[in-house]
């Protein structure tokens, strides 16, 4: 197994970090996990926003400099633990399908479930954000419904080979029930959940994140 | 250069998709641009959804099959046509920094903008949706604000080396005027979107992309 002492990732319970988490656990990477608390507004506080400007997790400390976002995070994940297998490195197509997926979760479905909590950063009408908050659940359907039906191909979402979208699927499948979506409605997604509750990695990163 | 004949871009004028045409063009791919018409509405008909069951540009045929969202296909362009130098592909934490710039571009600078033309995704209310349009102005012109003062290295978008992040945020920058944010309250990137005009590829894109 690889070793980066290095590694530092800034995460916060259940939030959108857990599948970078995840990723760096499957890597059997040497790294740090930092908590932000969320609640407490730590994200916006000077020190945190000298780590990522954004004031949002993750954040990847490396010894390079510091990473943001998911879908980066995720390949350089893989990319820095090649022997994790956890992306096809020399195929820039199938490595493309997994930046494809990646994308959309965190464009498009991250962003519709984003707007139950975080309406306010697009609108500041309490009346507007109300009505934001109330079509989530359809919006959120609505994008598992292509998950479900056209983007997962099983039994992991890119075919044979777990990969980075893994996790990323996982950690968005499990913020359904907040938003009031069955994950029962979809029945690869809601395998492929449990599958991914029993997967060492994962189990041992579960505790970090309950709230 | 290398020629792929069986790339085609589906694309639509002054959208997203304008970001992986022009560094289609940089790379000089051999590709056929096919427009679809996002006023008729035919990103909704059944041809196209069969391309893209997303409803959406781009989305890129390729031999293998087909790749969408902005970040998956810049990241394809770069790493088949290693020749034009369009990303580091041998350094994992700067290939990393495109990845988490372009990840942003994607998530939140863009989706800040969808809420004028695109409200009605998060909510069905007309009062929402023209709360929604007010923020924008603001919202968007934050996350310059961000780009300019944080993101931003100068002279290109990474720094020495122009990327598949340049085409990006200058399509991101054409966007501005029509969110009533002056893109002359960002110096740098406003010399960036100068300068990008100046380059052969975005001039011989650019007739395309007249609405
Ligand atoms: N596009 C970013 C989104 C990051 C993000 O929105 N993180 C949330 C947690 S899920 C956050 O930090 N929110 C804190 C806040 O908005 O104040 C990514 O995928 O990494
Ligand atoms: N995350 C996607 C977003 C694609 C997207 O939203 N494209 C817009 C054009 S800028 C579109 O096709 N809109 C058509 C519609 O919403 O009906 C990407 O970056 O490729």
């Amino acid at each position: 197994m690889q070793r980066d002492p290095m590694l530092k990732l800034f995460y916060a319970p259940n939030s959108c970090a857990m599948a970078s988490h995840i990723a760096l656990e499957e890597a059997g990477a040497a790294y740090e996990a930092v908590k932000v608390d969320l609640v407490a507004g730590d994200q916006r506080k000077p020190d945190y926003l000298a780590i990522n400007p954004k004031g949002r997790v993750p954040a990847l400390v490396t010894d390079r400099g510091i990473l943001t976002e998911n879908p980066a995070i995720l390949a350089f994940v893989a990319q820095t633990h090649p022997g994790a297998g956890l992306a096809p490195l020399d195929d820039a197509y199938e490595f493309g399908r997994i930046q494809s997926f990646n994308s959309y979760l965190c464009s498009t479905v991250h962003v519709a479930h984003a707007h139950r909590m975080r309406a306010y950063r697009w609108a500041d009408d309490p009346a507007a954000m109300a009505e934001m908050r109330r079509k989530v659940p359809q919006n959120v359907g609505e994008c598992f419904d292509l998950i479900e039906n056209e983007l997962f191909k099983g039994p992991w979402v890119m075919g044979e080979r777990y990969s980075i979208s893994d996790p990323y699927l996982f950690t968005l499948s499990g913020w359904l029930k907040g938003d009031d979506v069955e994950l029962a409605r979809f029945p690869k997604i809601h395998d492929h959940y449990r599958r991914m509750q029993q997967r060492p990695a994962v189990a041992s990163v579960l505790p970090l994140h309950q709230r």
